[in-house]
């Protein structure tokens, strides 16, 4: 499996390569290596693929994101904004499979994860929503862990805006 | 589920909107319904997204194509240059149950649908690739009948070829 590579506007620390995000996402120009840029748009800084969950506070996104992912004859660019919502679903057992990975579209009640206890059951995690899994985290833990960050179709309303 | 929207290069019957790609996918710029373009990118016109399997031919995808899908804040782009090619996968049943759709991440051994036969039997069509789903066709037919384009992670390569 290939990494995608993550772009993130306003990064600290960052890599090379940058992208251009203008017009609120109508126009999206890679830049080379040393090439300037002028114009009024968002640049976005290429970063660690993994840091992903940095730019993500109590589930928002807190950045311009762009992630680009290459197979074959195919560029799929998946351009999140700031402020967007995303839903953290962990998964934790004494042993985790995960299904699903970045990318995958999901749909409600699809299969996220397979758990085993240490007795060998198996149980499943599922996911509550339609929506596209953006990042799948491993946190470091006694137990295995991990979290799936999920897109969801429908946008997630907090409390105190219903 | 929203319908993704489908652009295409030289399409013949086309709608108002126009996506611009140079440098082989480096630059995508979306244009303004009456905006015209000089520069020498390929000129992609919208068509109707379930058109998408007339520019397949024999697994392979006859004109550069753009799929433009967008939830909540995000927006997701899939070029697909023209020469790549496809997996296709029947699914046909007295009924089918399709688990995946457009934009779907598989891995190996995931299923894409379910078969229930007459007699209540179900059993499902796994996809024997990791890739990603790009079209669900549904195929007129006396029997329910789906057919799903998977770009596969390995590029897919002819007897010919080896």
């Amino acid at each position: 499996m290939r990494i995608p590579k993550l772009y993130v506007e306003n990064a600290e620390k960052h890599e090379g390569r940058k992208v251009v995000i203008e017009n609120n996402g109508k126009v999206i120009k890679f830049l080379d290596k040393d090439e300037e840029y002028s114009g009024n748009g968002k640049v976005l800084y290429q970063v660690i693929y993994d840091d992903f969950d940095k730019y993500v506070l109590m589930g928002e996104v807190t950045k311009d994101m762009l992630i680009e992912y290459e197979v074959g004859g195919v560029k799929q660019l998946t351009y999140i904004k700031k402020g967007t919502r995303l839903l953290e679903i962990p998964a934790e057992g004494y042993k985790v499979y995960p299904i699903v990975d970045f990318g995958c579209r999901i749909l409600e009640g699809h299969r996220l994860a397979a758990l085993q206890s240490r007795k060998g059951d198996i149980r499943f995690v599922n996911t509550p929503v339609n929506g596209i899994v953006v990042f799948l985290k491993e946190v470091p833990a006694k137990r295995e862990n991990y979290v799936f960050y999920i897109l969801p179709e429908k946008e997630i309303k907090f409390e105190e805006e219903l």
